[in-house]
């Protein structure tokens, strides 16, 4: 009912996560209405996005160059690698300033029922090995797969004279006892100080 | 701190209604794991959206030819006119399989701060004069902008031999009394039947 090439941006947009059929339609129309140059720019950083970026080679993050912006950078302690599932928790986690050290992207966590050939790990232990690192934190989510994810990492890591820690758990700054959920709150608990 | 490609890509997205920053990260993330194809392929439709389509230039739907699919249908009836918003109210009007007359877009509500001469309000006067339209239906949104802009509207047939009709106020189906707002609830109360 709608015209093709309507319909068809529609579809885009509802591939994407969080977007439903609904929004889709609003998104759309909202960009027919925009100046036709803004559309061109918008369609041109859309294409290009794979053209001009890459993974690290070292550390998986997003990249412009063959070694991402924190990998290249000497002033960091190269011997605290911080492990992550995806890129966009190195822009979190380097938006607190608290940590000096290096990343590493695993790419997704571990699924039981699938191939988990794809997760940085045997990466992470060649270069933990190569460089003489001496500190992992574990930064998955706080989640059941982020959980076994950094349990699986962690073992991977028993024979090695290495320090592995996990980020800590406990109630978000700004929140509320009363809503906290259980696990939350015993955590809290148990690693008072 | 994001490379740049990928920043620019995440603000264009956050401009988008009802995205925010946090789900532009996301949504661009999602993108640079897709085929280059995909990438490719969701660009050109972005790129195309105003080249192939225009606005219909009897009703101002969203049209590939000069008169939209629905005006250039002959079955339809050419005597009553349902006035919408926008080109999605027609989308979802259709539907229902309930309307099979034509519409009119205004294109947007009065706005008391605004210019308000790009509705398409006198537009819809001279349709109504040249092709002898013997019902207007108004569409707009039961909020209080689009009320004011149906008294508007029909304010203008006032002098004119014509049957102006607004869609029915009352509870949604499925919905549930309890949880019915005040005004909604008295307009069903009002126009029981």
């Amino acid at each position: 009912m709608y015209p093709k090439p309507f319909k068809k941006l529609i579809d885009h947009f509802a591939s994407l996560p969080s977007v439903g059929p609904k929004m889709a339609e609003r998104l759309v129309l909202y960009l027919f209405k925009q100046q036709p140059e803004k559309l061109v720019d918008f369609a041109k950083t859309i294409s290009e996005l794979k053209t001009n970026l890459k993974y690290c080679k070292q550390c998986f993050n997003i990249s412009e160059g063959d070694l991402c912006l924190i990998c290249a950078d000497t002033t960091r302690d190269q011997k605290i690698i911080c492990v992550v599932e995806e890129p966009l928790d190195i822009f979190a986690i380097e938006k607190t300033k608290k940590f000096a050290g290096l990343y590493h992207v695993l790419g997704g966590v571990i699924e039981p029922t699938e191939n988990n050939n794809k997760l940085k790990i045997s990466e992470l232990e060649q270069r933990v090995q190569r460089n003489g690192v001496t500190e992992i934190i574990l930064a998955m989510n706080p989640t059941t797969e982020g959980d076994a994810t950094a349990l699986y990492v962690a073992r991977s890591f028993k024979e090695v004279d290495i320090i592995v820690t996990r980020l800590a758990r406990g109630l978000s700054t700004g929140g509320d006892i009363e809503y906290a959920d259980e696990l939350t709150l015993s955590s809290a608990i148990q690693n008072r100080r």
